[in-house]
C-alpha cells in the first residue's frame, strides 16, 4: 500500500481528495490529511475508508518530519512560501513531493540534493501555473518538432464568474483569494517583449494597456500584462522569440473600472490609514480626492480622472457602494485592506453560483517560410460550491500527477515543472475525462 | 584651544568650512577635516593655519575611535546612514556631535544614552531640514506665545538655478544630488492633512496635485508635496492643526512636465532595463509606450499620456534630449538610473550659474475670534561655485550651531532637533549676516 500525506485542507483541495480518494481502492492507497485545524481535515477526509485526518502543525520540526516518515508521497498545499521546510525534509526522508506553487529560488536550490537523493519534486501543477505549462508546451513542441520557429506567444488566464451567474456590471465575482486581486501588478514594473523590442508598463498604467480577444461560445474578454512575462523564455525555451507577453483575464470593461482604484491610491498597502474605524466608504473615497468642499464626492473623483459624468465607470463605483454612507468597519486598514473589505460585500459568490477558469493561448510562427497562427483556449465551470472551476483546474493536475509519480510512470528526480512531454501528455489525456479541454485553431497571421 | 572634527569633506561643506576658519582664530579652534580621499580634505581645508587634513575611513574602528577621542567635538557631513557608528562614538568618549541629515530610528535611539553622558547631538541643522525649522518654530512660538491658535502650517522648501542663470524650458538645473531629484516622492504615498481630513496621493499622482505661490521679487513658483507631512504635527507641537501640508518647490510647469517621466515609469528603479547598454535616448523612451510601428515616438508618446500635439510639454521633452538617436552610454542601469544620465547631459550647471534656495512658509491661525495669515519667505543665491547657495544653507548653520556648543550657549544634551528659541533666536540672527533673511508679512486669510 501507498501513502499520500496531503498538507493543508484549505478551499483548493477538494476536488484533489476527491480524486485521490476515488482511486485510492483500486490503487491500493492510503491519505493522510494534515491541518492545523482538526475540523477541516476531517470535513474533507469526509469518513473516506481510506482517508485519515489529522492535526499538524507544519512549524512542528519533531512531528512534521516523523509524520512524512511515514507516507511514500507528500503534497504540499500549504502557502507557497512555507513549503520549503517541508521540501527539507522530503529529501531527507527520500519522499516524492508535488506542490502547485511557483517554485521559488530556494526550492531551486534543492535540484542537486533532491537529484542526489532520487526526489521527484513537482512544482508549478495546478491551473496558473500549471495546466498553462501543460497545454502551451504541448503546442510548442508540436510547431518545433514540424520545423516551426516561435514568433509569437501570449498565455491568458482568468478566474471569472460563470455566464450564468453573471449578474453585476462589473461581470466580476472574487472566486479566489481577494486579497491577490485587489493587490494583482502592484510588485512592480511589468515586462515583456513584443516584435524585438523590450517594453515595460509601471502598475499605475497597468490596466490601461490591455488586450482583447474572444473565445468562441464564450464572448470577448481582456486581458491585463502579468508581471514577469520574460521569464518564460528560459522555461519554454523560448530564448529568441521576439513576442512573449503573460497576462489575466477580466470581461471588458474591467481594467478600466479597477485603473480607477489604482489612479486613486487605493490598491496601497504599504501603511496605515488614519482614522479608518470612524470612516465610511464615502469618506474612504474622498480621503483619495483633492479637498474641494464645494463639490460632491462624485463630482470631484470625475474631475480628477477626467471621467465623463454620462461614463458607465461611475455606474460600476456606485453599484459597489464607494460613495455609500455606510461604515467600513475595519478598526485598521492599509487601502487595500479597506478596498477588499468594501468589495467583499459586493463581490461575493452567492449560493449557487459558479466560477469559471478561462485559459487562452496564441502562437505565431513561421513553418516552411509562411507565418501561421495558432490559438489554443479552454473553458471550464465549476460543478457546485465544492468543487469550483478554481478548485478543480487546481486539485486535479495535482492528483494526477500524483498518482503517475506512484504509478512510476513520472521518473525524473529533481526539482522541476511540468513541461516534460513525458508529463503533459498523460496528464493533458486524464484532464480531458473531467472536462479541462482544450480547443485549437488555426487563425489567419496576424503581428504588431 | 577647542578641536573640531569634520568627518566628509563633499560639496556641501566649503560653507562650513570657511565658516570655521574665519572664526577659527578668535575662538582658538583647530579643525581636522577627514575624508576617504586626502586631496579632497586637502582642498577644502586650503592651507588654512588652524586647518589640518587627515585620511580617513569612517568603517575602521579602531582609527576612528582614535581621531574622535582627540577633538571636543565631531560634525558628520557623511551621508545619513553613516552617522550612528560615529555617534556611538561620541557617546562613549563624551564628544558633541552636529549633522544636518534627518534624525533616523537609530539615532533618536541613543537620546538616553547621550543625555546620561551629558552629550549635545544636534541633528536636522541644515537647509531642510534645518532652516525651515528655525524659521518655523520662531513665528509658531511668537503666535502661539500671542495666544493664536494654529489652523494651517504650510511649508515649503526648493533648491533652483536662480534667475540669472535660468536658460532652460524647465526652468530647472541640478544643483544638488540628482538621484534624489530623480527619486523624489518615489517612496510611498504622500500624506497629509487638510481642513480636518486626512489627504493620501499616490506617486504616480504626485506631480498633478500641486500649488502655486508667488514670492514677491522673485515671482511664482509650484510645491509638490513632500511624502509625510503629518510627523511635523508632533516635531512643531501642532498635534490638533487641520491642516498641515509640507512640500517641494519648482518653477510653474516643472511639475506637469515630470509627471511625463513617472507616467511612463522611467523613475522606476527597482529593476535593470535590458539591452540598455546599446539602447539611445529615442529607444529608451520607446521602451515605456505601446508597440506601434506606424507611429512615431513622439506621437505614441503624445498619444499614450493624452498630451495635445501643441503642447510645450513636447519641447520640454524635446530639449532634454529624449527623441535623439544618442546612446545613452550605461552598460548596466535602472530606468531612474538611465533618467538621471540623460537629465545631468541638459540639467548641469555651467561654469557662472549660480544656485538659488527659496522657502515659503504660511500660517493661517485665529486670534481674538479673527482669522489671520502670515507669510514667511526667504531666497538666497549661490555667491561662487563653491559656496552655492545649498552649501551655504547647509555648512553657514552647521557652522553656527557648532560655535554656540563650543561657546557654552547651547547646552541641553541629548538627541535634538533645532525647535526650541535658545537655539533658533541667535542661529536666525547670525544667518542674517550671510544674508539669509526671511522676510515676514500679513496676508489676507485664505482657508479651503
Amino acid at each position: 500500500m501507498k501513502k499520500i500525506l496531503i498538507i493543508g485542507a484549505g478551499r483548493s483541495t477538494a476536488s484533489l481528495i476527491a480524486y485521490l480518494q476515488a482511486k485510492s481502492e483500486a490503487s491500493d492507497w492510503h491519505i493522510t490529511i494534515a491541518d492545523r485545524v482538526l475540523d477541516l481535515a476531517e470535513e474533507k477526509a469526509k469518513g473516506h475508508a481510506r482517508c485519515t485526518a489529522v492535526v499538524f502543525d507544519v512549524e512542528d520540526h519533531m512531528s512534521r518530519t516523523s509524520l512524512i516518515a511515514e507516507h511514500d508521497i507528500v503534497i504540499s498545499m500549504l502557502p507557497a512560501h512555507m513549503h520549503v521546510p517541508v521540501a527539507q525534509d522530503c529529501i531527507a526522508l527520500k519522499k516524492h513531493m508535488v506542490t502547485a506553487s511557483y517554485i521559488s529560488e530556494e526550492m531551486k536550490a534543492l535540484d542537486e540534493r533532491a537529484k542526489a537523493a532520487g526526489v521527484i519534486m513537482i512544482n508549478e501543477i495546478g491551473v496558473d501555473p500549471g495546466i498553462d505549462h501543460l497545454s502551451a508546451m504541448k503546442v510548442l513542441d508540436e510547431i518545433r518538432k514540424a520545423g516551426g520557429k516561435m514568433l509569437i506567444f501570449e498565455s491568458f488566464t482568468g478566474g471569472l464568474v460563470a455566464p450564468e451567474s453573471d449578474n453585476n456590471p462589473w461581470n466580476y465575482k472574487f472566486t479566489w483569494n481577494p486579497r491577490n486581486v485587489v493587490l494583482a501588478g502592484s510588485g512592480g514594473a511589468v515586462k515583456f517583449i513584443q516584435e524585438g523590442q523590450y517594453k515595460y508598463i509601471p502598475y499605475h498604467q497597468l490596466f490601461r494597456r490591455t488586450e482583447l480577444m474572444e473565445i468562441e461560445g464564450f464572448g470577448r474578454f481582456e486581458g491585463y500584462a502579468n508581471r514577469d512575462s520574460l521569464r518564460y523564455r528560459k522555461v519554454y525555451g523560448l530564448e529568441d522569440i521576439p513576442t512573449i507577453f503573460r497576462g489575466t483575464l477580466r470581461r471588458p470593461g474591467f481594467c478600466r473600472a479597477w485603473d480607477v482604484f489604482v489612479k486613486l491610491g487605493m490598491t496601497d498597502d504599504s501603511y496605515v490609514l488614519e482614522g479608518v474605524e470612524e470612516m465610511t466608504h464615502r469618506q474612504f473615497t474622498n480621503t483619495f480626492l483633492a479637498y474641494n468642499p464645494k463639490d460632491s464626492v462624485e463630482l470631484k473623483l470625475m474631475h480628477y480622472l477626467n471621467i465623463p459624468l454620462d461614463s458607465e465607470l461611475i455606474e460600476k463605483l456606485k453599484w459597489l457602494g464607494l460613495f455609500d454612507d455606510q461604515p467600513i468597519g475595519l478598526a485598521k486598514a492599509s487601502p487595500a485592506r479597506a478596498l477588499q473589505h468594501i468589495l467583499e460585500r459586493k463581490w461575493k459568490l452567492e449560493e449557487g453560483d459558479k466560477d469559471m477558469i478561462v485559459m487562452y493561448h496564441k502562437f505565431g510562427y513561421l513553418l516552411n517560410g509562411q507565418k501561421k497562427m495558432l490559438e489554443s483556449s479552454m473553458v471550464t465551470k465549476g460543478v457546485d460550491s465544492q468543487h469550483t472551476a478554481m478548485a478543480r483546474t487546481v486539485g486535479l493536475p495535482v492528483g494526477i500527477a500524483t498518482r503517475h509519480i506512484l504509478e512510476g510512470n513520472i521518473r525524473k528526480p529533481g526539482v522541476q515543472i511540468p513541461v516534460t512531454k513525458e508529463i503533459y501528455t498523460p496528464m493533458l489525456a486524464e484532464l480531458q475525462e473531467y472536462g479541462i479541454t482544450f480547443v485549437e485553431k488555426e487563425i489567419p497571421y496576424k503581428g504588431y
